[in-house]
């Protein structure tokens, strides 16, 4: 048995190509390590996904699903191990393929201190466009000194009533223009050399206290301290750029290997860039299979 | 009154540009001249969209639609007729902005011969949400032969006596498992290498000529042939290649002005690259609103 593709992650990208794939007649394996819906599918309120005014992420990953299966796509909780030419290999299996699509996402990167796993989606996020505005005239923490928390905080100033920026260096590690720019807003607070020890409240975020004791009391908390891809499997195969897949355009050195979602060198990773990269990878693959295969 | 964003156009990359714009607690205004939701409100049925087994074009662009209008968005119904830096120029109105992101999308394509102008409405169509029901029990045509041309002729044999699908190429350029449907349905029928060269009917269609001379009679007839983006306004403001707005990563030569969606050169061109696309431009409008404004 050959498959036309295999799909390497089964989030929004992955589902995606599967979709697409399989409306062209291909045959599809869907091959995902952990989590049906990918890092989305533990968000509890998606706002910023068109088409939907409000949906859990695993509603709307889950209706992402339902479609690969009701045409037909075939999926299996496995590990991918590795790579070769062809060939896609898990602990227990060796599927051969025409084209493979990897789709893997990144983990976001937490501060693995007690009860976080709890809390996150209850008030710890990484999201500000996803989730930032559930906090809409509340108080809010961001923790992370370079691009993308400055970013997140000046974001959220504009309609939180306070945010405070906790850094755990003496100086913010983002570009210049941006601290200009969160140095002109009057409710954003830094705390420099500040380091988060334990967090306040069970099932819901209630605050955190950090090294000095100092105890701040938030309603949210959005960790903005980077992401980790998962590529770990495929640094042997695929060339690598910062822990991700180096692509412009979700090509690969491969012309049967193609790359989409987070785990891809881009600029922004929002569900319809997934949802996007995943249609281009299957109308990619398409044309290779008509074509060359 | 200064807006942040101005959006012009409201199909799926503005509505989409406009949803990230005002969860950033940006002001925006949509102006849209003619149908909220663009082209693909008038598909009966999309079963591409990822979270969505199902739904008609109408339906889906109308939640985008109320996304806008639940987050505070404006929007009008008016042509923009030019921009001028930092103004955006209608009929009857300037408005002043920050940005603008420009999303006018595509217009379908005619054929250009005889009298088509006068029996567009009266016999000749475009949307088969829109106008099929008013010839249910009555014999129809579609012209083309790609996916769009297909979806509407195997939506339009559920309730048309008959359905003469007119294809210029010697074969059909849609999705395989499309033309599967296509082929299993008793009351369609598939001319190849078939061109229209005229139409009988003056104030209302009564049929068309093929260039063989072949006559067909017909009660109504669906063009199904494609694209012209909607980039005549802008022509002297943006780059323009083969009437599609230059631009490889929705920036345009000012710094304050972006493009999204069909307009836009692109390799592809789903529903799924328009939202994507509506995403980037907004939040690179949000970078350049809160960095440079």
């Amino acid at each position: 048995m050959i498959y036309d593709a295999i799909i390497i992650g089964a989030g929004p990208a992955g589902l995606t190509a599967a979709i697409y794939l399989l409306r062209a007649n291909k045959k599809v394996l869907v091959l995902e390590k952990e989590t049906i819906g990918g890092q989305i599918s533990s968000s509890p309120l998606v706002e910023n996904y068109p088409g939907y005014l409000s949906i859990s992420g695993s509603e709307l990953t889950g209706n992402m699903f339902d479609q690969v299966l009701n045409l037909g796509g075939e999926v299996e909780i496995e590990e991918v191990i590795k790579i070769i030419e062809n060939e896609v290999i898990t602990e227990d299996n060796t599927y051969k393929t025409k084209t493979i699509i990897v789709a893997t996402g990144c983990k976001p990167r937490v501060l693995g201190i007690d009860n976080e796993e709890n809390l996150i989606g209850n008030g710890i996020h990484f999201c500000v466009a996803c989730d930032g505005a559930f906090y809409k005239d509340k108080k809010v923490a961001v923790i992370g000194g370079g691009n993308s928390a400055v970013i997140n905080a000046i974001s959220l100033s504009d309609y939180c009533t306070e945010v405070i920026l906790i850094q755990n260096l003496d100086h913010l590690t983002a570009e210049q223009n941006l601290i200009d720019t969160l140095n002109k807003k009057n409710n954003v607070k830094i705390i420099l050399n500040g380091k988060v020890v334990s967090y306040i409240g069970e099932d819901a975020l209630e605050g955190f206290i950090l090294k000095n004791n100092e105890e701040i009391i938030v309603d949210g908390l959005f960790l903005s301290i980077g992401q980790v891809p998962n590529s770990d499997f495929i640094k042997e195969f695929l060339d690598i750029k910062n822990n991700y897949i180096d692509s412009d355009d979700c090509l690969t050195k491969y012309p049967n290997v193609f790359v989409a979602g987070d785990v891809r060198t881009k600029e922004i990773r929002q569900l319809t860039t997934a949802t996007s990269d995943g249609t281009t990878c299957a109308i990619k693959a398409i044309d290779y299979l008509n074509n060359f295969s």
